[in-house]
């Protein structure tokens, strides 16, 4: 998506213009979500804007430290009142339980987001799917409003830009998101933030992580790393199925290995497959074998069979894949 | 230390002059001591000079990637044949297996170091502890020079730089990481080194993580969270001691806790503990009852008792500490 076509210039007249403004962020809510509506919301609210901040979700408890995070209201259903909705790093309307029907038509819908998949369902849209976060777009948009970052704003778009980059480490950081770092570091102290983001597991994690790492077997020539985890698992850890998000990585990431999967039992009894692979397995095209689907390295399914029959049907598939790897 | 008072004008002078030049890094070295000294290696050979590399204990294989790795020799005890010596990231010569009795009373030593410990043993010293990575210095120094950076020197400086601040994440992290990350990132392709270095974690090291995280008890009103591993623990997962390195922080990285230890066993019979604080418990005063010592927030001993009786002894100190520190 080319910035040539994108709306920004009538994005900030349109903000300019605008009194009552409603901020969004999708449920499930993680950093960019959170922290890039945070920051434009300060931003817009010292332009004297009487600005709202709404999540379907509201903000999950390791993101409560962010300044301004109790001003973010839980959606209760009803659409609130402004005449301009701005919504931030959300893919599709449905991720923030909205729908066009729900608001008057003259509302003017505002969509900043850099989801490759954003459908542009704004009237006015910024998709640039080249940036690592969309902090990093409403980085430009404050600049681009003439505004000087504080701390709020600094503390919000540091916390986006460091939790969707992993740290810097992921491939879609770029030279932009260092600059932005760099920036933002002139003005705050960003060691509290990253103890707050990356120093405080649950300790359900980790017991989830043991119980995990305890399954890991490795097969086909030590190309694939299989673990499991039972629902029974997340019961005695007391741990939600969220909690399970990112244990993948550690089969992914053993020395030699091209593919982890950690294949768990959910509360409705289905079976869910996180693939990841490391460089060359395209996991996209194995998992929708299983009729799910993804990116290229990292992708997922849910399937309704016994845990390991699921494991035993992702296990043949990735045996086979790995194999026509290796032909060519 | 201030830059004011560093010989970097008397160093690039010195390189100019010089034309057989050893380069050496840290014993045990880390991406910065080998990256580095790649760097610089890669700099003074396009200065057309006569350059060696030297360290005590070659390079390991997480980052025999590296370009330029293979010109890294292992010392063999005898001084090479130099007009210059050149240690990068050395915090003394110790470190090198080196001694001033060793040299030629006219070989050139330059110093160039970032270890707030470095007692400026060279002839001429760059040292700067504001410096998050020694590849930072080499940098500078390589613009001092006059030379542009290829891929060689961007990928060493990177792996430098990535590694010495954990990801950018390490509270050591400055701006001037970041930007030069970013300028970097513009010449070479990152994904890769991150996954050289993040991405390849040996087996062994995943099943001590298992059996640490197995062990792990929270306790002191859940501000302590205390691991241990028997050297049989090492030796049912073909670990090398050196792997256990890190496992502590899981412990210090869980939610509302302030110290997390490990303690382990060793070969030789001892029994070491690692101690990690979080936010504001000093545990070089906890190590330093034990005869052990470090920095505030990292800190270690090695006691001759058996494993039990070192965890009794850290526990109860860490109780009285946290108690003591609640208080105030």
């Amino acid at each position: 998506m080319s910035r040539m076509t994108d709306d920004r210039i009538k994005i900030v007249r349109a903000l300019r213009e605008a009194s009552k403004i409603a901020l969004f962020s999708h449920g499930s809510p993680d950093g960019d979500g959170i922290g890039s509506m945070l920051a434009a919301g300060a931003a817009l609210t010292k332009m004297h804007k009487e600005v709202s901040l709404y999540n379907s979700d509201g903000v999950p408890p390791n993101l409560a430290f962010l300044p301004d995070a109790h001003r973010v209201q839980r959606m209760d259903g009803s659409i609130p009142p402004a005449d301009t909705f701005l919504l931030l790093d959300c893919a599709e309307l449905a991720r923030v339980n909205l729908q066009a029907s729900d608001w008057p038509s003259e509302t003017v819908v505002i969509n900043i987001d850099h989801h490759i998949s954003n459908n542009s369902f704004g009237d006015l849209n910024w998709v640039d799917a080249q940036a690592a976060a969309t902090g990093e777009l409403v980085y430009q948009l404050i600049r681009d409003l003439g505004l000087q970052l504080d701390e709020v704003m600094a503390t919000n778009l540091y916390t986006a830009v460091v939790t969707d980059t992993g740290g810097f480490l992921y491939s879609n950081t770029t030279p932009q998101s260092h600059y932005l770092a760099a920036e933002l570091m002139e003005l705050i102290d960003v060691a509290d933030i990253n103890t707050q983001l990356f120093a405080q597991q649950p300790l359900a994690y980790i017991k989830l992580l043991q119980k995990a790492l305890s399954s890991l077997e490795i097969m086909a020539n030590h190309q694939l790393a299989v673990m499991t985890l039972r629902w029974q698992d997340f019961l005695d850890c007391g741990a939600e199925e969220s909690l399970s998000e990112g244990i993948v990585n550690y089969a992914r990431d053993i020395a030699g290995v091209e593919v982890g999967i950690l294949v768990r039992e959910t509360q409705n009894g289905e079976v869910k497959i996180g693939f990841r692979a490391k460089s060359w397995l395209n996991v996209n095209e194995v998992a929708a074998q299983l009729r799910g689907g993804g990116h290229k390295r990292a992708a997922g399914c849910a399937l309704d069979v016994t845990l390991p029959e699921a494991r035993a049907m992702a296990v043949s598939l990735l045996r086979e894949a790995l194999d026509v790897g290796r032909v060519y």
